[in-house]
């Protein structure tokens, strides 16, 4: 009796549960140990130790009426205006706290702004490889998720094919850099060659397209790359940001939206978010942890823990004979593989205990993802297995 | 360039605000203390403080990573456990932590079931006078709300109209007790009349017709008054429930809802829930939260600061001739307006400071809805203000 668009959700859902329940199996046959899961997305290394006692300062020193109590539906105007001025000062922009909605994680605000903006049929462009909830997300409300096929030399996105896709109905595109599933930063170049684009399209169909950026992965960049901030390219761009990898809160839901000044409408959008936000039923985001993330603005977790494990799957890989692009942030790795079907590459690995997803979970076949954030010994302890999976299927080692 | 569904909602949230900034300006004028503000739902009274000791203890003696991490999306197993038995233990069932599902406050709750079950023009039932958000929330998903009349007389439901109303498109229908806005507890007659009247309809149509209850006031409930358990009741009952008033939270975002095994389709509509919670952008309900109330399950906000207040109000205004159905639950009482239009008893009151919610805007016109959940104070101070729109009307004082 449940409806009908959940049925299929269900089922697609029933596949991750069942790659989930098999790697417990797995781990009570083998002993935890012995089992490599490199499938789930779930950091593992714990919040900065100043999270935990923002938090008890606050319930100790501010009034609970105000700690646990509602506030406005965008959050709480002095948390708000400190998200704004941190922003400020590390991009230089001029934000002020009415451009900030706090909200209830990325997912929460990426549903928000779909929320916002979508009539049923209008259409939202994104670029594959892509994290596979955004489908769900734009058909919540009845937009048409159009997916920009991949450009696999270097996963940038592919424009060329983009500015073919862009129509009268186009009403967002989702950027998401650091990318998930592949862990490249799109560059400069590129964000500036696509504001380009959706400039041009908007004179010519005298419409707004707005740029829908879903940042969880901003503050995981390595060797000093640089992620660009994209009001700085395109006056139409939306900022989605959330704490759950920069500082190791993924089940706390929170984060924020930057809609700025310069946003077609942008009254309009900031007010329609803010009832959005409400009716939506997340009301407002959790009300102690955004006082917590107020007074962690400059806070990370160790970027260093993830870079290593980054470089020793990475070297360990290349060794192998696997092919994949270097990944500068997010905590993915996005590996070709060495079977045309990638899902028998996936399979095969589990005879070593190796989990991997699928690439066509991402909507790029002939790839699969690895999450590295795990511990540094189920890197080390996974690579004779894929030493062997590598000669299985007559890869050349760089070393034997 | 926002959506055309958002421009009507932005419009009426516009009157809400205008009504909170109405109440701000005159605060500023005649002084904070001068004002009777009886508009907001807004708990005052804090949390117990074995809350803020419960979530010390959780940071200082819990593994962080665990704390603030990912779970199972429909929330912790030892939280949903120990919910389980919170509820065997006061209300003789025998859930399992399978039937909970932690949820971002009642209202997130709401927004799973109806995601989980609603096909576009599925028809849900609501008895006026109700919350005015459900509209939203049933609309989110192309839902039809079907409005019972009210019947003015004692505020229970009107069943012999509901009858009428259910068609073999009927979903679900809303019940709401203790009420908001009358503060009327649904008794246990009418529960299991309308339980019959809805097994009627199932064998007729062949359909399943979910009972959702969105019981955020349970724990409000004066002089001993009994709230009808509803899945003691019917099969297809749901339960959502909210701390934001039990333990004086709202800003958290921390509720559940029960499905219980009775259900139809019950581990489909499990299963559906679930997903629902992680695509609708909620993803899990706050952590720390969860852990944190699964700690205080026997714990309630002092109900006697609330029945002083109810007492107060009550008596105050039955002196002043007004007439109300004495309420028995909540934090609210729905007076009859002294004006046809009670939009022009909600202005008058504004001469005397008074803040009110006319009664069109829970669908029951000719009432105004009044939020003692204000400081004692208030109440008193307001009375003399009362007494003067008593007079102006002509209501009989029964002290005079």
């Amino acid at each position: 009796m449940i409806s009908e668009k959940m049925k299929g959700m269900v089922k697609g859902s029933s596949a991750i549960r069942a790659m989930f329940e098999e790697g417990k199996k797995m781990a009570a046959l083998y002993g935890a140990e012995n089992v490599y899961d490199f499938s789930l997305g779930n950091p593992n290394i714990p919040a900065p130790e100043s999270v935990n006692k923002a938090i008890c300062e606050i319930l100790s020193q501010e009034d609970p009426v105000e700690v646990h109590g509602y506030m406005n539906n965008s959050g709480y105007e002095d948390v708000r205006e400190a998200v704004a001025a941190s922003l400020n000062r590390r991009f230089g922009t001029s934000f002020t706290g009415e451009a900030i909605v706090m909200t209830v994680g990325a997912a929460g605000g990426l549903n928000v702004m779909f929320k916002t903006l979508l009539n049923p049929g209008d259409e939202v462009l994104v670029f594959a490889p892509f994290f596979g909830e955004y489908r769900s997300y734009v058909d919540n409300f009845q937009g048409i998720l159009k997916v920009v096929p991949p450009q696999t030399e270097n996963f940038q996105p592919n424009l060329k094919a983009f500015r073919e896709m862009v129509t009268p109905r186009t009403k967002a595109v989702i950027i998401n850099s650091p990318n998930n599933p592949t862990g490249v930063i799109y560059s400069e170049e590129t964000i500036r060659e696509l504001a380009g684009i959706l400039e041009e399209k908007e004179r010519e169909y005298r419409t707004s397209i707005y740029m829908i950026s879903d940042e969880p992965y901003r503050e995981l960049a390595y060797d000093g790359a640089r992620v660009p901030w994209l009001t700085k390219y395109y006056h139409n761009a939306v900022v989605g940001y959330s704490y759950s990898k920069s500082l190791s809160l993924p089940g706390e839901r929170i984060g924020w939206l930057v809609l700025p000044d310069e946003l077609d409408d942008a009254r309009e959008v900031r007010g329609a978010a803010n009832v959005a936000t409400r009716i939506l039923g997340f009301v407002n985001a959790p009300s102690l942890m955004q006082r917590a993330v107020a007074k962690c603005l400059d806070e990370k977790v160790n970027l260093e823990f993830y870079d290593r494990n980054r470089k020793t799957l990475c070297d360990g890989l290349k060794d192998c004979g696997f092919s994949f692009i270097y990944p500068q942030g997010a905590f993915y790795l996005f590996v070709k593989s060495p079977a045309e079907d990638e899902k028998e590459f996936c399979e095969r690995a589990k005879k070593y205990h190796i989990l991997m997803v699928p690439g066509t979970s991402f909507a790029c076949p002939g790839y699969v993802r690895l999450a590295y954030c795990v511990s540094h010994e189920t890197i080390v302890n996974a690579m004779p297995g894929f030493k062997k999976l590598a000669k299985e299927y007559g890869l050349e080692s760089r070393k034997d």
